[in-house]
């Protein structure tokens, strides 16, 4: 019985790694979070009808909805056709991914055809393709609407962009948020509990308010990855705390 | 590595009732929490010296410092006696405790007499001495400075008083709070994730910034008492959210 918040909450699949799906619904039940982006190792890219339609079926009868797939890379044609046609077997209409900057233009096209939309993720100093948020963001600008960002709110903080201007600067294309915090705005800066570390949080909720945000904001929790229920239950408390 | 909030965070040692002095001292450790009312189950009244020392130590070995003890019920004048005496050789400067209305008098007394503080707990509708904050304020108002209360939230609202509005008619007696969540606000309601019930956490903490509150939150979590970790993650995960 949460209440309800203008913004709604989901988490990443990442953060399940080392659960299985049944531990991930309890997980999920337990910090009251019903929004899933599911990853390949609960529903890999190349499952049957069968397996989509189990596993979504276990999703849903423990109330978890999958609300998008990913985060998948894609380094070929051939990738960015299985991933817009696995999105498409999983109902989905949108896929968080990491499309090579020479497969921008077919992803695009792909948007188009399929009418699924892709929110390409940043993933901090170490990422070659997209560190922060502009180097999504200044690559895809002119792009059909429908290809936009999902920030990740810690690598961005990693390689040097504030989540909260990141989040007014490309308002229009931010169709997802992985929700995290880090020790410090640093590239080695460690994964810690929501909160506690050097996200400015109230400036970030703001700026999705104004930009009145409709996407989810969805919790990746990269500490205690195997031990994971208590920094979750903090996260979530704490991102719910600011929103009220 | 928690930010400074202007409010500190505690936990009122009744949540660990199940626990014994590690188990409680690894819990708050992991949620960041480093201040306990330490119950009686962990520290006996009666305690010897040497117990009294080893105890603390334990705590203070496991970074946990005891600001207070209780909630302790006195019902004679020997049991008043009795826990301003353990008080002092706990080293505290407050007692959260409940004497009867005919021990309030002598409760001052000793009082003026160990220059040590006693907060008055409220325990909801089924009290029958305090079941919300009025029922201690309206008994206590004319006396010493340092007699005044433990606001319940939680066992307040069910008692029919909001806590943001306790906390501004009582300033200046409010000394400590037992930080929790319920339901509703009804007499019946049950023990909830702080932020998931009917307490107004926005409003109590900004009542709490507007009259300057020095005492500590303490958080009571009384739901899943033998599996609190999550709970107690995502409770004080939420207060911090809103204090920030």
């Amino acid at each position: 019985m949460l209440k309800k918040e203008f913004l709604q909450t989901g988490m990443a699949g990442y953060s399940f790694v080392n659960y299985t799906i049944d531990q991930t619904i309890s997980i999920m039940n337990r910090v009251g979070i019903s929004n899933l982006s599911v990853k390949d190792f609960h529903l890999p890219l190349n499952s049957s009808r069968q397996t989509i339609d189990e596993v979504l079926s276990m999703f849903s009868n423990g109330g978890i909805h999958v609300y998008t797939v990913g985060v998948i890379y894609m380094k070929t044609e051939g990738e960015v056709d299985r991933a817009f046609e696995y999105a498409k077997r999983v109902g989905v209409n949108m896929i968080v991914g990491v499309p090579g900057y020479d497969l921008l233009s077919y992803t695009e096209k792909k948007v188009k055809e399929y009418n699924i939309r892709i929110a390409i993720h940043n993933h901090g100093p170490e990422d070659k393709l997209y560190p922060g948020p502009k180097d999504v963001y200044d690559r895809i600008s002119k792009m059909d609407s429908r290809v936009g960002l999902c920030l990740d709110i810690g690598h961005a903080l990693r390689a040097g962009a504030k989540p909260e201007k990141a989040v007014t600067d490309y308002a229009s294309r931010i169709f997802d948020l992985h929700i995290k915090d880090v020790t410090a705005a640093k590239a080695d800066a460690k994964a810690i509990e929501v909160g506690r570390g050097a996200i400015d949080f109230p400036a970030l909720i703001a700026a999705l308010r104004k930009i009145q945000y409709k996407g989810l904001c969805s919790i990746e929790f990269e500490k205690d990855m195997k031990d994971a229920l208590p920094g979750i239950a903090e996260s979530a408390g704490y991102l719910r705390g600011v929103m009220s």
